[in-house]
């Protein structure tokens, strides 16, 4: 007989909740139509043909366009000079049927990420990542959010009642995760600590957390002995590995089965964090129409 | 005998730190003066009454003339109707012989400091209060820093040969010192932890901190079995006393008599952090100037 440990309801159901929240999106823009005769829309660019970034924008499409809301793309050569890039997203700030706009990264070297970033409208930026929203996280005033720190909170606030209070560690310190991730839950009342490549002594830090986020792209990096026990751990790492036979299965930044038995609620991988980050790309793009097609409300 | 604990090598000179700083400020600016025939400006705005913010003030305008920079007084009236400070505040983003912009913080009740503080242009926004350079700041991206966590940071970097892989506290989470020196410290490569007034046990994580700032406004929260032995710790708290004779004395966030025998450095109260701030102000109405005056370089 083989082990198989008891997960009943300790896993996080990130598809079922996503899900759930795509359908709220897709209500919510029914009712934008119905009182404003106007459908949010959102514009995707992609620079150059990697093929990972292909299939995360043809998905950001497809669900997009399944929230009944206007899907835009943008597919630009490699070769595409800088100038030309920041002219497109010039007409795009400009454009009124478009409410949002993200920019696939990574781009290709001779483009600057920061430039082109800080380039989108504040007010138009879903994926949270220009100045204006970093610096709006960071003191607490309504802005849009980066869409996987987002997902991890809601995630968070589906499973615990409170979390103010909680001391929550975060392993990774990106713009793109950690960071805001950390913003987000000092937001809430965490005490919050933050690890990266130069933390001395990550394993002691991890298990101080009544929380856990896990994103440092390192799979596996977390094992059993650096959970608390009766932690919530969040896992946002997602590697593809091969299986030897020809097969791959993607795993996270957690060694899920030795951390199973340590968390009170931990997120699959797949099935945890990935299915939250589209659906609250799609949030983010209901909320900057909201805010465009009906500012006073 | 009185108990006189040595203090030698221990004490963090912030009064000398800052006074070498302003001395550097100084010399910058009559360089900059003799390569483009100008001077860096800094504009004050003060709205109101309140005594203590006009003795900051004054202070503010006297250290800037003294290092040789213009400096420009804006008194208003409490009454002040916001849409007059906002013009104000345009006509001084405009204004080519000004650099840097401060709006004295609190504002009278009806005035918004977040619209107020965004008003300022992101390149004259010398306090680095507005959403701009708070995204920046988060991001890594070079912008202006907040003066107080600016001050704090020097005194560490002029106290320790390496922050990176160090442990760092912060308790406090406010926008103008805690929120910015967390970033701070984690660009420096610290891991960094964040406490406030929601954590459970403060007195644990404080313990845990190779540097430990405090920036409460609690006089004396941080008693001596809070600090690490051999910590660095960095007291922003600044609160006045009655001494019972109708005299005063400023103390900080931390019990500093308990605290001195267990760190390897402290700042005291005064003369630690205090002096720092307004020569970090000095800095950054020198670099804005520098941006403004020399874009090239």
């Amino acid at each position: 007989m083989t082990h198989d440990p008891d997960t009943t309801g300790k896993l996080i159901d990130g598809k079922g909740i996503a899900h759930r929240l795509t359908d709220r999106v897709k209500t919510e823009v029914e009712a934008l139509r119905e009182r404003t005769q106007r459908l949010p829309g959102l514009a995707v660019v992609l620079v150059g043909n990697d093929p990972a970034s292909e299939v995360y924008v043809k998905n950001k499409a497809i669900q997009t366009h399944r929230a009944g809301m206007r899907s835009f793309m943008h597919m630009l050569p490699e070769s595409t000079p800088q100038e030309e890039l920041l002219d497109l997203i010039a007409r795009l700030n400009e454009d009124a049927q478009i409410h949002g706009i993200l920019v696939q990264l990574p781009l290709p070297r001779h483009l600057d990420p920061i430039l082109v970033t800080n380039a989108i409208a504040p007010h138009k930026d879903v994926d949270g990542l220009g100045e204006v929203n970093a610096g709006r996280l960071s003191l607490g005033i309504p802005g849009l959010v980066p869409c996987t720190p987002l997902g991890c909170k809601m995630l968070l606030k589906e499973t615990l009642p409170n979390l103010r209070g909680l001391h929550a560690v975060v392993m990774g310190a990106s713009n793109l995760v950690g960071k805001p991730m950390a913003q987000l839950l000092l937001s809430e009342g965490c005490t919050v600590s933050v690890g990266h490549i130069d933390t001395r002594n990550p394993k002691d830090l991890a298990r101080d957390g009544d929380i856990l986020v896990v994103a440092t792209g390192k799979r596996g990096l977390v094992r059993g002995d650096w959970i608390k026990p009766g932690a919530t751990v969040i896992d946002v790492g997602i590697t593809r590995v091969a299986l030897g036979d020809g097969k791959t299965k993607l795993v996270g930044d957690v060694a899920f089965e030795e951390a199973l038995p340590m968390a009170a609620h931990i997120t699959p991988v797949p099935g945890g964090v990935g299915p939250m980050t589209i659906a609250c790309l799609l949030h983010n793009t209901l909320q900057a129409a909201k805010l465009a097609l009906e500012p006073g409300s």
